[in-house]
């Protein structure tokens, strides 16, 4: 076997655009987070990208994802799905390393951000007002995109922003 | 907020059959590992389940999940897509908890692995056999199961065979 070379390409203009539209779009996440025994666990997280390239989430205090991000706030959030033809490794996607914020539920932003997450989760309505359920602000930390074959790029927080 | 409590439900046949059903219809996945640093990585792979529960990529030796599996085995993979109507969360996936196992390219298994990883991928024929790909086995160590809301399961690796 050949010895590893770096293939990540400088980051340029249209690297920032793919990665953005990425986030834009993104309705759902692959979000990993770290088990108690510190094996890392991947589950689905509705998302809502924010202009700033930092990214909401909707959890329950019931699942084992909220309480890992509460135990541990090192994450991160895969967007981007695999087309329905060709070969899914040749469709772009973005890694998105980041911290969790745990936003109290009586906090000032609390509205707007209710505004926002109905405008693009419209079902949440069913449980959005449910006590166990809180918003996680994702501060980006970098990012890695892959936008197919030969086309990696490393980003960093500000490439993010919309 | 209230106290969590435990919404896992006891593992039954019905569960059983979906979790397969979700590793079988999987040709993608996301893949959670651990960088050098400890922070949880989410990437997405290829992936091809076998029938006695445990899962199979092929990967290159260029990727950083690649590099992040053989400094450190553990890992998990999220399949199930989110379907294209509804509320995603209400989409069933399953999250394997599992240890990484990089197979020898020269080893016995080679030429059937690969006849079966090229009838699901067939457009891998293009690099599958470039000296940089090698195929990972995913050995399971448990499995969540999330049929929707309050459909929650935990499953041990025999649930998982085919």
């Amino acid at each position: 076997m050949k010895e590893p070379v770096n293939p990540i390409r400088p980051t340029d203009a249209a690297a920032r655009v793919l990665a953005r539209s990425l986030l834009d779009d993104a309705r759902t996440a692959a979000l990993g987070t770290l088990a108690p025994d510190g094996h890392p666990v991947v589950t689905r997280i509705a998302v809502l990208a924010l202009p700033d390239g930092s990214a909401l989430t909707l959890v329950s205090a019931l699942s084992a994802h909220s309480r890992a991000l509460r135990a541990d706030a090192r994450c991160s959030l895969l967007v981007g799905e695999p087309g329905p033809r060709g070969d899914p490794l040749n469709s772009p996607r973005l890694t998105v390393r980041a911290l969790a914020e745990p936003l109290d539920s009586t906090g000032p932003d609390r509205a707007r951000l209710r505004d926002l997450w109905l405008a693009a989760h419209p079902k949440a309505k069913l449980y959005i007002d449910f006590a166990d359920f809180f918003f996680v602000r994702f501060r980006p930390l970098g990012a890695s995109l892959n936008g197919g074959f030969g086309k990696a790029f490393e980003l960093a927080p500000a490439d993010l922003a919309g």
